[in-house]
């Protein structure tokens, strides 16, 4: 099979409040089901790859549920375990203006956090692999989770798979030390790390100057510096680094940067008016695995990812459900808006 | 206060598809608040008696939505214990015709499963308390809940509060020998018993003869031996032993036996429509505890007990909303539903 | 015009319970407008008829949405007068099994309960009309209304038109004393009257022996007195009678007798399975109007009248709109429910 | 692969009022996709097995949706074309007690009823094929599909299939003769025929003596005669008749005569209080190619695909989502619709 | 009548999935029923005027569906023909910030497209006539509609209505060439020209130097020059040019440029933060037609028309429901959108 | 009890088009409960203060579901008299851009506007009172709502409460003239008032040079000489004076000035991208009165109580249930809007 992608994590239930409502006002919740890394192989597949996402799911009718979300965008489910205590889930409250969206996790115990090595059949789920795809949300639900996480990616890594990780610092799950002395183990297996500043700063302790992240304002330089420290320190050769301008909850800037074998490609900047923020990143990495193995240069990958990832901004829900041709209009300058009939 | 009556046990979100979805295929649930214990409270607030429920529940945004949506139907709060790892919850799908519903448990590792006795301010919360209410479901959610339990029945008994308990026996949560240990010592501070003919086989091994409960057709004399039979093992002197035909989900028959200081009170039986019947059991429990603080007979308390509990059946939700009037009118004979003007 | 039929009265918003939610519950409310004459202005138009609804709105967007409503389902709202304080509403909580539907009305200082007889364009209203049709709800709602009512009952007359009234009566509205003196007047120019049992006996005093009302069994002979009687007393040669029998607000039986110029005309009885009750008499008497400008004879009519609000009420909302096929299929006693492709 | 299973035919967009609005009252429609084929596709697909189902949809957002929705529900949809005019499409109203369900198709010039036997990749579709089904539907839409669907059923023959067809005759598609020359050619490679009387008379001239289908009394002896009878005309060694019995639109009798190797198998009789009967027909399809292909004996195979389309018909929308283990449960007797917990 | 105004040509089902989901992820859809033509009698009905559409539609249950849509909101469909085979439809998908909406339609084999001349009756819709509107839509439908929808315009003419037509370019309907064909034979009947800059280029071939439509930068000395083309070559006196700049789907400019006997009239811009686009050009030219038929003068119908059309893009639906206080008094300079008690 | 605060006037029923539905469209309507002084006590018991709602409303359903709407966000109902013939209502229809929101109220004849000073328990209301606040919303419902306004402030004054007042002139309500005589009589018992440029000039007939509110362009030094003379005529030595620039009915500034003893305090000004803007200025009362309860200086008093507001604005509905901690967060500078995990 050309260009099959694995991605490996959790899918949790994901609880939405409709409209602007907060939890002690709604009366109904909107359910889809989603997490970092199926987030990215439902780009994948979305874009037309075989996109495989491998997990542990309950025995039951919510672990049938994720599933049947999964294969509803084309997200091949072969691989997925059933078993364990439960699903994990979070609530959603989208915020507007000053009001900042809140998410509430409720994913302790989950089915993956508890999940062994051995209930996988890694060599099915290896079999003639082209990419591996994780984030460091994953090795942080659980000891057990990061036992489980580190050997896929070795196992993902020997079967020859390109291995992307996306670094995604969670403060909740676990600490900066255990975080950085799981992560650094990581990266000895890693091909392409993505991050955003905090990530760096958090996990590794990589610091860029002069900017300044809550008032809204970054600075480029600073971001070129985290990309060239993470790549000097772990040996990896592809580095991005999403930039996220918070002029508010409802309007975002919204650009990266890609650092490939010692060059820097800066993509160009978005200004969001936006719909549904969760997912956004996870569909900058969708774009951006995409454009790779698709043989985009460098500097047309990271647009392209920018592109998607600002389409995703746009949509309800953490997949990103925009087709090839609407991100490659946006990449050729049609952000009009303009109505297509 | 006269007649204050606290509940005690643990409140969940209720995750409901609308109309009779299955969850594969929901896009929105329904979500309301309930339980054994917080179900007989809303009862009683309802038909107007100070009802407290004591419980704990986690210290977020939707620990904070199961206090509002109980102060929404007049349940004091004010003994509510915050913190704790996660709010229990539970998923519903309404059955038809010969299609069950389907109730999917996630309630491990509550906040109220995980309490310590000493956490509760059993002084302010048993103050000129009245009548004090548990079900069997609080005891089996973990040890720590069985001890607590036991502890919080004791002081209610010592505090001179009437004890009443739903044996609501659930067999994914304990084995029948472990539900017997504890609810035998918990009999002990019980002054009265509400009962289905499982709880009773299940939990005390005790059977009536020549009852069919999955045909659908229960023998009246069976009943009286069963509540017979935990008066004597126990000394309790009133046992309420509710009685359901399942024709199917959509139509049940619903009746009441009262075994009140050694004399038999049967209710009439109701052929319900049934639009929810979750909670059913725990409206019966609330209406027959309301009316014998209200000084009703024991033929009157039992009847109105079933009819309370037959109106609650047409309602979406746990809690029953019916007034006084409403129920009065069933009992007085008019079940014609002619519309009300 | 051929067969402009005219009704009078009042239209209200009426808000809605979604599904069997109680006021309390609910977080969104169904809103419709409707009352009995623009019910049966609407089964006239539905059925193809020129139908027009006289009434006084209120002269703002609540007013506009009422004519909207009338509008959308063809009857035509030229001689609606604007004006006035406010549009009536009513809540309506839809009931099932033994718990009855509830109608909780906020009707009063409507603009048409104080509209002045001159404020209509009578002329035009009643030029080539055929038929005027008025119920006993609108003298009810003010001294005020009661004159009004009379005049233009009595300007109806005089203008050649059939006229219709449906009794009504509506106890929270005014007295039986009240009712009796303001209905008899209006009894004098009316040519067809419809009424139930309870109308009669609360209105005129007319009492049909041996039926049960609430028990849900009706005596037939009764009614054929009650409709004699009314005939009788007011030299009215057309009575419609309508019987009800309340199994449960779920399950009703549904018949009519139609005594029209000292002949008896019994229509079968249906079991219906409830949807929607509210409008169902309203239906009925749409229909018999409708069968009666076709031409049908009397069986035919009552028969057709009776299968006409028997499909009402298995639709939401006040108005009948089943179409006219789909009645005399009924008629022709296809009530198999067999999937019409 | 074992027991792969393909069907063909037609998928279309449902669009259903919300509960038992007309559509001249609808605001909301809601979305499903869903036909004959696909119906039995998705059954044998959420009972385990590996179904695929083959079509043509456009090449555009609508036809994607469709594809989207088989995927949810496990059905494969890598053989579907992409191209043509348009998906067909139909509305639904549901119906109650006397008031018929009512289906308007717009399915002309749809991508499926205009496609060309070479469209499709026949021999990868049917490599390693164990069963292929289609309905009478698809050879009805255009005299292009007719010729198309006789050619895939010679195809699937040939490619070593068990061959069934459902032969569900639609006035609207075609008449009695032109169905009778096209489906007695099919029948020729058809090795399993699933009818219902009407089907039987209009299509083929059989007929049962003394039944009558609109009064919902039905003649078993006639079934079995009626079986009989397309058993020896086209030499058909297995052939299923439903037997509905619709006493309203709410609730209807529903049992099936299994005609298997010359020995007739007659199911049970369920009482069904219906939530959504469109569908029901291919629920009984999908159940009996799962139960035979799962070897089961002749009355064990009728019993369960009656016990899975009775509980399709208390579920919304046209697929079968129930469990193997709720139609097992059915089957032992339980149809008590106890809540399941 | 006074100021009677016919338009003519397509109405369809639109369905809309709700809030800024795409049809792959939507469970509900939104009905309405719109068109260019009915958009415009909307309007006209809107602000009080007798308005008639006349189309023909299917006679089934979606056609009728069709006709009480238009009725609600005060459109005469008294001349609406009922026959043919389908109502045509299209989707919307609702874009958002650089995401534009998608308009899919599913048109083809309406019964207006396969309408006949002699199937209206002429004489009486042109009977006292005022205004007819048509746009390039209609003709654009098939060889038969082109013929009908010329003759339409030819009868309007020699009635005496004053003829406009919004020339309206669907590059999926017709080619440049077809299109210029058809219009070029309109516009001898026409009396006014609404168009936008891409309508004048691909149908006429007339073209503004210096404008950049997808940058969203106009250049409003090109517009004159477009607009004075027009009149020009056909002998139009009035011509009205909409300028659209398209910052995003979110946000918009919003102008126009009315060209009346060879003076030119800008309306000021409006920066419109949009709600529903679509329908947007059906309203200005429903304000433009209202206002010179209320005898405004030139440059306070543009601005009337750009007001109109501006408070039309914050409301969700095709129709345009502002009153004429609210179109007013943004003319008079309120767009602060203070709330109005 | 420490720190009690009251507020008194009315509740109403708030009926709410969903998005940005007008009336006319809406087949639902959203249902909460709220109003000026309600609004208020929402503010302080979402803040954790015990806040009391006194008013009067129909011993109804529709009664008791405001109560239970209050109950549901912690105000505190026990002193509400039952009775009265109706509660009133209001609908709103959201704008957007140049579009205002609308609200059409029908509250006349409501419960409270027709109350008598002894249907109250003042003794009870008032004991150990801290705060008392009302709004000139409730004297202008009726001459006995005046007389029974006054009554309250001038016993809660003397019961030793700090008495506030919001202007909020309403000129459906009454005249300038009028509101003018009563609210000088209130003035001698406050101790703070609030009001907007509008209220001071309309009610009291005081003005600020140089402003301009429909250009929505604002003078500071106006707004102080508002403050300084209202506080001078009345002898207040606390006066707020809102600022509302509307841009539109999207985007608005906001922000405050706060006059205390004799010094100036200004607010930030936030540009909000507006979600619901009812109830926004009670939202800034309820903080206001919060602050200065929690022994806030004056500065912080009025930054508290502009951030609170402006947080409200991102929400649906008249309440504001925002946290502590998000107030404090927007005050510390944090208006970036990014996500909370």
């Amino acid at each position: 099979m050309a260009q099959k992608v694995v991605t490996f994590g959790e899918i949790m239930m994901r609880l939405n409040t409709p409209g602007y409502l907060r939890l002690v006002q709604a009366g109904q919740l909107e359910v889809s089901y989603a997490g970092g890394e199926p987030n990215v192989a439902a780009s994948l597949a979305n874009f037309g790859l075989p996109a495989y996402f491998v997990t542990k799911v309950p025995d039951n009718l919510v672990g049938q549920a994720a599933i049947n979300h999964l294969r509803r965008y084309g997200v091949n489910t072969d691989y997925v375990v059933r078993g364990g205590e439960r699903l994990g889930l979070y609530f959603v409250e989208t915020g507007a203006s000053q009001r900042p969206s809140k998410v509430i996790y409720d994913r302790k115990h989950s089915a993956i956090s508890a999940a062994r090595v051995e209930e996988f059949n890694w060599e099915e789920i290896f079999r003639d692999i082209s990419w591996f795809h994780i984030t460091g949300i994953t090795p942080a639900l659980s000891d057990q989770a990061a036992e489980l996480s580190l050997e896929a990616v070795k196992r993902a890594k020997k079967a020859g798979a390109t291995v992307s990780c996306d670094i995604n610092y969670r403060k909740n799950l676990w600490s900066p030390e255990k975080a950085n002395q799981v992560m650094s183990r990581m990266m000895s297996d890693v091909d392409m790390v993505i991050a955003n500043e905090e990530d760096a700063e958090k996990v590794f302790g990589i610091k860029a100057e002069d900017s300044d992240v809550v008032g809204g304002k970054l600075d480029p330089e600073g971001y070129r510096s985290v990309a060239r420290q993470i790549s000097d320190r772990f040996g990896i050769s592809r580095v991005a680094i999403t930039l996220r301008e918070s002029y508010s909850a409802s309007d975002n800037g919204w650009s990266a940067l890609f650092y490939d074998q010692g060059r820097y490609y800066q993509s160009r900047q978005y200004n969001i008016h936006i719909i549904d923020r969760v997912g956004g990143g996870d569909s900058f990495a969708g774009g951006l695995i995409y454009a790779l193995l698709s043989g985009y240069d460098s500097q047309t990958a990271v647009d392209f990812a920018v592109a998607a990832s600002c389409l995703k901004h746009t949509l309800p829900g953490d997949f990103n459900l925009v087709t090839l041709d609407e991100v490659k209009n946006l990449m050729a300058g049609d952000g009009s808006g303009r109505v297509q009939r």
